[in-house]
């Protein structure tokens, strides 16, 4: 049995701890700068305690998982004394690898789990993609294992190459959310109600991941259709922002079909 | 029992005639520029013939049906012969009623179902909301009870209402969909499988239906994390136009949560 430190209790802590829990991995440490918030996820755990510096020399896990926003990794990385041998990981997807380096240890790696996370929604790791890298085979081959113990959807991937999905995943997550919202408002601001729209967000989600996005493009862009395109330009022109947001997106779709 | 005419045979009319036919609003004809169109559509129904010509004065159909394209409703319009005492509708989501101004008939209407439509794929009508207008009482009676016949999901709205849903399908459809084209050619241009993003692109759909979009968002616009996104800016800078729409849409979030 490996045992597994964390450092943050957010989002992918939240989820990724109790998970890991459950295996071989077992959880015996959080640590949180809120330890309000690191004894929350400690209550959801098998026999862990709470962490209150970074001081690890003396802890008795193998796993050292650092899981907060990308920009706190580099004062943890500087302030956290590991004890021999550990392995540090972090789960950002944005972040290189190198971003561990100032550790000075052998067994870098990264642990990202291709999923958004939050608190009140229950999450089933068997079906999110892990992706995993280290450059030391004996950490990767620890880091696959620990992935595999959760997850059927495990890959290696490059700094490089997570980066690209990162990018990818902004635009099919983040950004497809804000066209909801973007609907939402232009719902809510025509005294419609949004409820109307989902049951074509859903159906042309499943399209998408059927048949793929290229096939299930339909709307006035995809025809061309300029008369229509104008009309709803004239529409949004109380907005500017929005009316750009439109005019880009139409114009990428059409160079991309006509 | 209502006996209703089909103009057009291609995604609408495909899945709403035989949804039709199977109530008290029977299909007895359908009319394309293709006649062979025409008649794959009439293979899926029980009593229907195929129409070749716009002269429907012998028609034995109360209802009539326009399901084309935009572009191709005046033209339809212009030329149809209907018998006394026609219904004419079109299922157009941007169209105004007035577009049916020119049959100089008192029965016109507007029958919108919105969902999107595809030949390959079934559609369960009665969840697909369905909007009617009509300025005559009469036949906004008529419409409410076709539309009632299959769907449980039946509004009325005005054309200028219609109009802003229809742009807001825009956004939560076409320009959802355009999202998860680019994420998956930045994945195929990174040699990434386009499939590790769908369990992230199912968990968010559920979770911004469930809980709202505004909730939903996440990413690094949604945090303020200006690193990342000069990151992501500088690896998008190969492609001009997509980098344009990622700065775009980035902006409006930042501008809404900060």
């Amino acid at each position: 049995m490996k045992l597994v430190s964390f450092i943050g209790s957010g989002n992918v802590a939240w989820h990724l701890a109790p998970a890991l829990d459950n295996t071989d991995f077992a959880v015996r440490e959080v640590y949180s700068r809120n330890p309000a918030h690191a004894a929350a996820l400690v209550d959801k755990l098998y026999e862990a305690d709470v962490k209150t510096s970074l001081d690890f020399s003396d802890s008795p896990s193998n796993i050292f998982i650092i899981a907060v926003p990308d920009d706190a990794i580099q004062s943890i990385v500087q302030e956290i004394i590991l004890p021999d041998e550990a392995i540090l990981v972090h789960t950002s997807g944005s972040q290189p690898l190198s971003a561990l380096g100032y550790a000075a240890i052998p067994g870098i790696g990264v642990f990202y789990p291709l999923q958004t996370f939050s608190k009140s929604k229950k999450v089933d790791f068997a079906d999110v993609p892990i992706f995993v890298e280290s450059e030391n085979p004996g950490t990767e081959k620890v880091l696959l294992a620990m992935a595999k113990a959760i997850s059927k959807n495990v890959h290696q991937v490059t700094s490089q190459e997570r980066k690209a999905m990162h990018i990818a995943a902004v635009f099919a997550s983040n950004f497809t959310n804000h066209m909801l919202l973007i609907a939402q408002q232009i719902m809510k601001e025509n005294n419609l109600n949004f409820d109307w729209l989902k049951p074509l967000i859903a159906e042309m989600i499943n399209k998408s991941i059927s048949i793929g996005p290229e096939q299930a493009q339909t709307g006035p862009a995809r025809r061309g259709d300029f008369e229509i395109l104008d009309r709803h330009m004239e529409f949004l022109q109380n907005d500017e922002q929005r009316a750009e947001i439109y005019k880009v997106i139409s114009q990428h779709i059409i160079d991309r079909y006509h």
